[in-house]
């Protein structure tokens, strides 16, 4: 039997198993999940054990676990490192979901869950390429490694330690990430370039308690007011960034670059109507594309404070708290921004208040490869096979921490071959993927791994 | 029996009847309460009736019930509505309460509970006085109303129509408000001026749903940061108010008023000490008591928008809220004030969010009144002879929008003579009230109609 022929036989099968794997609510940043993400990675390993692999493990990382697995009989053919992860971002707002985030739901070719598209439904797909080729050919065509992770949505802040205590074991020649995705259904793309990340809370304390607006307001200072003032100084209104030194180590974009992007088609008029906003908000100077991909940034994840129920409460509270991200591009360094941003926030701290900055992990390297790099090259021709296109040089502003962890620990480039969609809502209600693509990308990974052993 | 051993006598049962009162959480600003509410005020009824008081009856107001009664068998002499409040404020944050609102507690002379000082304990004081003096002397010394409402601490929302549309039945000389306080334990206080109230919510909203901070982050609206930057715009660093307008309307202190309030000595250190912060702040040019007093303020009571989870989530969020309320002194009018903050936020509302402001309630209008009013003078010699000294001249920046409305409606004006402190956190988790000023209140608006009836 051909790995075509297995995949379309068990294509059912396959399908069933997805919807096993999404209904484990692992969510890595609640620690009351912190078991669920254990339990997916059990999952994962019946998988791989199943698939043929060898040396099944789940590797301790003093945070959520890592499971790993091997298939070392290709002498003289490279060695890959297939990458993906089985946490979930929370669920949150739940009252926005069409059906429960953890009861995965088919409808119109489309599996509704958390996780489907980032990164369940991706990183099932080459599980299944391997099952597919070691019982139909009896052993793949390189030597692979499995390396999926339980923390990527908490920016995977035990890895660095992790990896680079490991360099023999997970020594490759590059790695395969099926953490990412296509341009769009028709349109393939290469993924070169991803943002870093830098996550930090601010905690504002005035008045030991909530007092009454009018015993003291006008009085002491408001948290509130306090913490609106020092966002609001973070920020022009025209969008730029205004922490000293925020910019210093970007990489600007090329003339070359800019051209690149600006043939990358991008349908503002559909991303407005799909997001119900009349306008896009941004660093001047750069397109909306530019802004997404090359040049860093700063956003507020959540605020609260005070009174939040219905009516009318008349206090000056406590306390505020607001949560923020930085998006980081090459050559920023999370751990130097964050400092940057702490000494701004005490810059800016007005009388009366007490501030407290968090840095929230140890943040993500942004990374950039070279779209001719020769992992590039083979995925390329299997995405030329697959779409009858050329794919674009994209670059995305997410970010996957573990791309910088493994060219730092192992000098092993990220090649990124997943096949989720911008569309499938990841980290909002109703995620979804679409399960034509879960196939594509099972019979994609067949393919690039047959024609890595072409050389 | 004289009225004096009367309440000697009962004050056990008095006390068991306020624990009674305290443990109905009459909530007026939550729907889920408007029930207890009404029960608050049959609570009240029963008092009325069995203190003997005529015409005992629960009035609809087309929002939470008046409590009404009277007794009119003085002819020749002065008729005063006794006024209070059996609604409270909402008890969040319930984890900061040593025991739970709704189940008075009494430590140390003080009874702890939502509503003991603000204004149950209050209330029930003269109600009690009544009793005495109708038990004891078979009649009362003047002709006596009283009005006891359930939405003070909303705004008395459907009060203005209601107070005018029965302007012969609360007709009076003069309103005796039990919604107030003394200086301290040991130093009366008569309340000459209140602040009004003016209450808003608004609403950011950007993108449909909440989305990935690496995917659409540095190119459309984040709606937090957003608001941040309309709150930050309607506050100067030094606190002054910047809205347009905002003072235009406010009748400067006099040099007269300024020396009165620096004859008011204000513990500034013990203060900072009980609210645990280092500094006041407030508008320049004015004292902390002026501040307080004479000048309006406007405060954010609470904000939300995004993730408030424990760890990180990379989100840009769909929406952003805040709630704010100003308070307002002579002669500045609620209606005017909010049309100002809504084209003030219009005018700073940044592009990219659609945002709605909505005023909260018909606010309330400041009030002042003359410190040598017949009602004021007769007070003054009842709090000389319970403290052994002159009152203060005081105002307040707390709100009580009856007082404007019976000036407009009944031409009375309202004399405050109540027993509350400032320090038993009214609107604040730990609400107490001590027992002793309980027991005085009751003494003294015996005292008190005695003392109107002299003339």
């Amino acid at each position: 039997m051909t790995w075509q022929t297995y995949l379309e036989t068990n294509q059912a099968e396959f399908t069933a198993r997805l919807l096993d794997f999404l209904r484990i609510p692992s969510i890595s940043s609640l620690p009351e999940h912190a078991h669920d993400v254990r339990v997916a990675g059990e999952w994962v390993m019946a998988q791989l054990r199943n698939a043929g692999m060898e040396h099944v493990e789940m590797m301790e990382t003093g945070g959520h676990p890592v499971v790993y697995a091997d298939w070392l009989h290709a002498p003289g053919k490279p060695t890959v490192m297939i990458y993906g992860h089985f946490d979930t971002q929370p669920v949150d707002p739940l009252d926005l979901w069409d059906s429960p985030p953890f009861e995965p739901v088919i409808k119109d070719g489309r599996v509704y869950a958390r996780g489907a598209s980032d990164d369940k439904g991706n990183m099932l797909a080459p599980v299944l390429a391997l099952e597919a080729l070691l019982k139909s050919e009896g052993g793949l065509p390189v030597n692979v490694k499995c390396f999926f992770e339980g923390q990527e949505e908490i920016g995977s802040p035990t890895l660095p330690g992790f990896v680079a205590a490991n360099k023999a074991k997970f020594a490759c020649d590059f790695v395969l990430s099926a953490d990412g995705g296509q341009w769009d259904e028709d349109q393939p793309a290469l993924l070169v370039g991803l943002k870093g990340l830098c996550a930090l809370q601010i905690d504002v304390v005035g008045p030991a308690y909530d007092v009454h607006s009018g015993l003291y307001g006008g009085a002491i200072q408001n948290p509130i007011h306090a913490l609106a003032a020092i966002l609001a100084s973070m920020r022009g209104a025209d969008g730029r960034i205004l922490v000293d030194g925020f910019y210093d180590d970007v990489v600007p974009l090329s003339d070359a670059d800019r051209v690149e992007m600006a043939r990358v088609p991008f349908d503002e008029d559909s991303v407005l109507r799909e997001l119900q906003i009349d306008a896009f908000f941004g660093e001047p100077g750069y397109s909306t594309l530019e802004r997404k991909w090359a040049r860093p940034t700063l956003e507020v994840n959540g605020i609260w404070g005070g009174f939040q129920g219905e009516g009318v409460k008349t206090v000056l509270p406590s306390e505020a708290h607001a949560k923020i991200t930085c998006r980081l591009v090459a050559n920023q360094e999370p751990r130097k921004i964050a400092q940057l941003l702490k000494a701004h926030i005490e810059r800016h701290t007005p009388p009366g208040v007490r501030v407290t900055v968090t840095v929230k992990d140890n943040g993500a390297m942004p990374y950039l490869m070279a779209g001719d790099h020769p992992g590039n090259l083979a995925a390329r021709d299997v995405l030329v096979e697959e779409y009858g296109k050329e794919p674009f040089l994209a670059r995305s502003g997410g970010s996957i921490p573990v791309t910088a962890m493994f060219l730092e620990s192992l000098g092993a480039y990220t090649v990124s071959f997943g096949f989720g969609l911008n569309d499938e809502r990841q980290h909002s209600p109703n995620e979804f993927f679409r399960l034509e693509n879960f196939v594509r990308g099972q019979r994609a990974y067949c393919k690039l791994l047959h024609r890595l052993a072409a050389g």
